[in-house]
């Protein structure tokens, strides 16, 4: 039921008039990429699959839809025995994509295909916007640890999501213990200013801390008075203290601060780690300050100015007849032209580096000897045949970012590094 | 599990300093206002308050806590007996916030009000955020229906979630099948440009809906040349016809030329419904362009450039002893002060319209003779005593919004209307 109303009354009208078992290929793509953005990167691939697979109405949905009016007996009756039985061909999961790139074909008959839209978009736009943003933090991390803790910003099955998709784009760990639990995300946690409000002095609160969770965890030493918060936490922890969190004021100068204070308390491995409204401008700008790891939030969650991919699900070919041959198809709508036809992307590689990204439709010569195919099977007849480890999405994400020219992969903004057309072989 | 870790490390640190069971008071306010907005509105209660009575720790996630090395084995056998047990009281769902409103207030041990931190917050910040902006959108609409189809541009849980939030906030229906099953909000739909395309020819697909849908449905009229596309909805469905979808081009012109159309056609009762990227500012500027109802999907559910409400949850007084008294509690960091002490909030208001609102910290004098109290209670001893209908809190939220003064109420930005302060009885 996690789909639009539209879906199922054009699935009622291709049941009624006979054409809900032709076959149809549809496919999702990003006409653009959010503004300043030089790459994207493709998340949700493994969320979205086994759901894919799962997709059913159960009596009690067919009975309130009926109710609704949303669908008519004959329509419900195909929902009743609703599996998806098609293939579908992806881009691997933390892959990059351009404007263009078909980062998903579905193929399977018209009215199992229609179905998926708005599930297949709601987890690849949410997961990719959150992808496409940790992506950019990491690199302005520089290999520092990056902690997602924007649970709390966040709608509370988004959260889980937001965190799987910020470690598959290189953070370190989560705050998020569903996603611990449910995807095998590491999980880190310091404490909140409550934590010390709730002793009778910070000094108590830090001891309470450390007798819990060791010396090696990390106080938030910011609730009243910073520098003395430093002191005091090196004075209960000793100067083997794992770490202090700081939350407020001017980080940079807090953070030289504060370097400067565990220094002369001989607390000279206590990293610091910084929180505060982070993102990947303001990272790149603490790049000088000695800040061993830092903790962002609501800029990752909410994709850093960019909350959602704008990918769309198109038709692009369809056939008249089940089982018959397809015809691409292609709307002309004002600013809104779509590429009909089954599309194959492929890439080429200099030294390592991705220089160009094209697609061809349908059959032709044998693709350009130096042509990377990008998609694989992922889905064949309804069942998922592609299921990487969520470490392997993210060594892959680590190793196609690294595909991109140096200057692209930086911050500072631009136009998208590549543009997905048909290539070459026709050219 | 829907929490960070952090909640849960507090919690082993309270249940071995002997903490866990003194009593707490925390609170839910944001300290400002997203740029530009003049009010917010409250959301997120009627899901919020069954989670919270619900929240539990079954055996499969306590063995992970323990696994992950989150908990002990003491905090480990808390858990598995946890529930809620405690009093809040809160804004009504729909009734409208400012900087330093208490819009929740949580009173229960520290243990089990420490644990909620997270849940608390996804849900306000998440559906405050959406019915935020879906109030502007309505105010903007004058009075046209606002259809929410952003489903396919939000995680697919926050898309059930933004459908809900939107209908509170004033908008007529949704296209999300998930938020009609479970919340009971009107759905309805159109067809996709998949549909044009998949059959032979536009007519064919049109003849195709309205045989499914009836002559009353809403033919997409833009997938190849729009002023042909009119002409061939009214050849086949007849001046009857219930309205026809624009999602293209300049929306104004298109509308007006359709209007011309349509009359010519002798269809002067068919509908013009406009959809593409549409936001309070967009609609606005349609005013008076002659179109009878707005599909907004992307800038709806990301809370229309601001995805998330800034409301924390702090601990504003605690005991030191079970059942003993309780002292408030502030943090002074920089930026972020916070406000000791349980709040109880009242408005005031001239002819019918808000003109203060204020909030008492502790016992006092009675109040004034004039102030109207916000809060209502809505969990007592665990169990939730407040369900109105989502009927009841649209109307609510309905009112809430009419009682702020109409410069207040339009779309162009400024300042919060009010700021919550401590008032009036000691000044």
């Amino acid at each position: 039921m996690l789909t639009d109303r539209y879906e199922l009354t054009m699935l009622a009208a291709f049941v009624r008039d006979g054409r809900a078992d032709h076959p149809a290929v549809f496919e999702t793509f990003a006409r653009r990429l959010p503004e300043g953005r030089r790459y994207g990167v493709v998340a949700g691939l493994g969320r979205l699959l086994p759901l894919l697979a799962d997709v059913r109405f159960d009596a009690d949905e067919v009975a309130w839809l009926l109710d609704a009016g949303v669908v008519d007996e004959p329509t419900a009756d195909y929902l009743r025995s609703f599996r998806f039985t098609g293939d579908v061909d992806a881009y691997p999961e933390g892959d990059l994509y351009f404007p263009g790139s078909p980062v998903l074909t579905v193929r399977g008959t018209l009215a199992e295909s229609v179905v998926l839209e708005t599930l297949v978009l709601s987890v690849l736009n949410h997961d990719s916007a959150v992808a496409s943003a940790a992506a950019r933090m990491s690199t302005a991390a520089a290999g520092r640890p990056l902690v997602e803790m924007g649970s709390r910003r966040t709608h509370e099955g988004a959260a889980i999501a937001s965190a799987r998709a910020a470690y598959l784009a290189g953070f370190a760990s989560t705050s998020n213990l569903a996603a611990g639990l449910r995807h095998g995300v590491p999980t880190t946690g310091t404490a909140a200013h409550a934590f010390v409000l709730a002793h009778a002095s910070e000094a108590a609160a830090f001891a309470s801390q450390v007798a819990s969770q060791g010396v090696g965890t990390t106080l938030l030493v910011d609730t009243y008075d910073t520098e003395q918060g430093i002191r005091t936490a090196v004075e209960v922890a000793g100067p083997g203290l794992g770490a202090i969190r700081i939350d407020s004021g001017d980080l940079a100068d807090t953070a030289a601060m504060a370097r400067r204070v565990l220094d002369s308390l001989g607390a000279r491995d206590t990293r610091i780690v910084a929180t505060s409204d982070l993102d990947e401008y303001v990272i790149t700008a603490l790049a000088d300050a000695p800040i061993d790891g830092y903790g962002v939030g609501t800029r990752l969650v909410t994709g850093s100015g960019h909350p959602t991919a704008s990918m769309v699900y198109k038709l692009v070919a369809v056939g008249d007849r089940p089982g018959g041959p397809l015809r691409p198809v292609a709307k002309r709508s004002h600013d809104k032209i779509s590429v009909g036809g089954a599309k194959r992307a492929y890439r080429a590689y200099e030294d390592g580096v991705v220089v160009r990204e094209w697609y061809r439709v349908g059959d032709g010569p044998d693709p350009e000897p130096d042509a990377v195919p990008v998609q694989v099977p992922v889905v064949r007849a309804g069942r998922v045949v592609h299921e990487p480890s969520l470490e392997d999405v993210r060594e892959h994400c680590r190793a196609a970012v690294a595909s991109l020219p140096e200057p692209v992969r930086v911050v500072s903004g631009g136009a998208p590094y590549l543009t997905v057309t048909e290539g070459r072989w026709d050219r």
